[in-house]
């Protein structure tokens, strides 16, 4: 991989060395011209008829599926499991009702605290809302593999930690929930684009996750979900919206499924969001994802190593020999202000309640050089105290 | 009001007569480049800083609070009462999903024929997945009244039919529900920029819709849901998502429901479609919407009594004494085939199954010039039989 020619397919602002694109990834350089498109010369002038006949030839209509199957090759996953839609939350919501349907004898969705919040509260949601006795149990991530009991109808984990990077092994796990009779439904927001992921040889039964973080799809890209194939067709869809109909435009009275992974449609897909998707998905389709996993894990080492070194109170987030995802995260009790002071000096890093510095190391477009000089601020800031001032002081956070 | 400078405000294909703008709004002038500035100034520059400080000094967290309340002017809601995200049929699952909790003791969800085929859908698969023994009860539009009785906990419907353009009394029979212990939900999609709506007046308890039609807000374009204020604070949320959250970035383990109308927030929103739904509503900043409907109402009339004249084979789909929405409709069993046919001579109307042609009127963009040219089209369409063309056959049709 010719990683200098990557970077040159983002914009990123001059001097700004970015290592959050683990919350939102950075503008693709042929984004802002393929929205431009979708907007003046198929929006403007095709009108509605750009929902069958865009541009390129395929209307709106496909796009869900379309670019569905590109993140399919991304994750594993073979063409016509991947719909594209909604948001990450619906997503969890529509994989845990199906999986809750399969197994209804059982009474509990197993997760942990490494689980993105977001999740956990629609599964309390959905709970509260069947109120038929269901349980939410919230375990240490590593004691989810002896958690995992007769009584688990869905095992629902993000693979990786959000805060600590912590990452699952998701065959073994998903071979454990299975062995129990329970499904696997996983979060890969911090994993698509972020190292290989094979949902097919993990087995697993629903996968879901973002296309804001590493895949580059922009602030409020579309979701996805993924659901194994041989399962689709016994998916009863909770959120039954007209899209997911077997007959969109039929206009019949009746809920009917749509054919394979169409009935996780639920609503008109957005439009604008998903031509800055496929803006992204066209930088995707030149990675080679092994290379990637190297080089990140290349980059994290040496992250990781210079921090040890020149940043003595920065103690790391995961011991050294635990698999991680595509970030370096350390605790801090002053974490927040030391990431203010750091993003004061054009380094943007991320904190995470309630003492996590979390950093994206990804190869699309940081290398060495950006490694170093971040590692150099950061021990500027410890060094000096800059995280002491009272401009860093106030919380406020996003994503 | 100035309705050839209102034109102006949007971009319309030269040659193009557009009726179809109850499907799909056009393209307002200013939509593509606050959409480019979005992303290349706010996102490519601000990157996740975008989420706290905008380029206008809000941050994208906040337009789904301040494009709910512009969106409020516009239906008589105050503000803190609205919020947009997701699509309508979400928003529909939430509205009924909450009534369905307040009402622990009903079981019926009314709602009538004419209501859009995904509201329904919607309502089956929460009664599904519910599996309380709630019942969807569907009547005929006028059997709507008389069908409010004390099993039911919501009456849903959508206020104008998208198939014929009848208008539902709100203020009538929201009060029938009321009066009956009964909830009511109303989908506004062919209502909000049509003409006057006051769900406040009306004591509407929910109220959703979607943007992309009379607002213009473009392709996918996200919806909205208002929440009567003194009810709001009841609301469980059954789709729990960490924006609905009272401290999103606190990252509690347990969901704790956001203050308001927050609340009603799921997931992350679609920002380049917010950019847009802002474009599109500062020309709705200019509209007085009394003004709009006596426009709609009198452009609705000229062109009804035109094709009554010229076109004696088109039935209309309602006597002229019902109220209806900024809509004309018709009936003839080569609907589809001779919308196409108009479609072929640059009139964009619509088909909906099984044999309504509806025409949308928007002043905004269309004025007698249009009206006029429009029927003597389907006037020659239907003299020359040209919908009787191999052409025109297959069917394929949307939103």
């Amino acid at each position: 991989m010719d990683w200098d020619a990557m970077r040159s397919r983002f914009h990123l602002p001059e001097g700004l060395i970015y290592l959050d694109g683990n919350s939102l990834g950075p503008l693709p350089a042929g984004t802002s011209e393929r929205v431009r498109r979708v907007i003046e010369e198929e929006w403007g002038d095709l009108l509605i008829r750009g929902w069958n006949d865009g541009a390129d030839g395929a209307g709106w209509m496909d796009w869900s599926a379309r670019l569905g199957d590109r993140i399919g090759r991304l994750i594993g996953a073979p063409a016509g499991s991947v719909s594209v839609g909604d948001t990450l939350s619906i997503k969890v919501h529509q994989a845990l009702s199906a999986a809750l349907q399969m197994r209804p004898d059982r009474r509990v969705i197993l997760s942990d605290e490494g689980n993105f919040p977001s999740d956990l509260y629609m599964a309390e949601g959905l709970i509260a809302s069947l109120d038929r006795g269901h349980e939410l149990r919230v375990v240490p991530p590593d004691a989810v593999a002896d958690a995992i009991d007769d009584d688990v109808a869905v095992v629902m984990l993000t693979q990786v930690d959000y805060r600590t990077g912590r990452m699952h092994d998701m065959a073994d796990l998903t071979a454990r929930a299975h062995a129990a009779g329970a499904l696997a439904v996983w979060d890969l927001a911090h994993s698509a684009g972020a190292h290989e992921v094979d949902v097919t040889a993990a087995g697993a039964d629903f996968a879901v996750g973002c296309t804001y973080k590493y895949l580059n799809a922009g602030p409020g890209a579309p979701a996805f979900i993924h659901v194994r194939p041989d399962l689709i067709d016994a998916v009863r869809p909770a959120l039954s919206g007209w899209l997911g109909h077997a007959a969109p435009f039929a206009f019949e009275q009746d809920y009917r499924p749509g054919e394979g992974i169409a009935r996780m449609r639920v609503g008109t897909p957005p439009v604008l969001q998903l031509a800055a998707l496929e803006a992204a998905l066209d930088i995707w389709d030149e990675v080679d994802m092994a290379a990637l996993r190297a080089r990140s894990l290349e980059l994290s080492e040496r992250f990781a190593k210079a921090v040890a070194a020149r940043c003595p109170d920065l103690t790391p987030a995961l011991p050294s020999d635990v698999p991680r995802g595509s970030q370096v995260s350390f605790r801090h009790p002053k974490g927040y202000a030391i990431v203010q002071a750091l993003i004061a000096r054009g380094v943007i890093g991320d904190f995470r309640a309630p003492d996590i510095l979390r950093f994206g190391l990804t190869p699309l477009y940081l290398g060495e050089a950006e490694v170093d000089a971040a590692v150099e601020h950061l021990a500027a800031v410890l060094e000096r105290r800059e995280w002491d001032d009272p401009r860093f002081r106030a919380r406020r956070g996003v994503t």
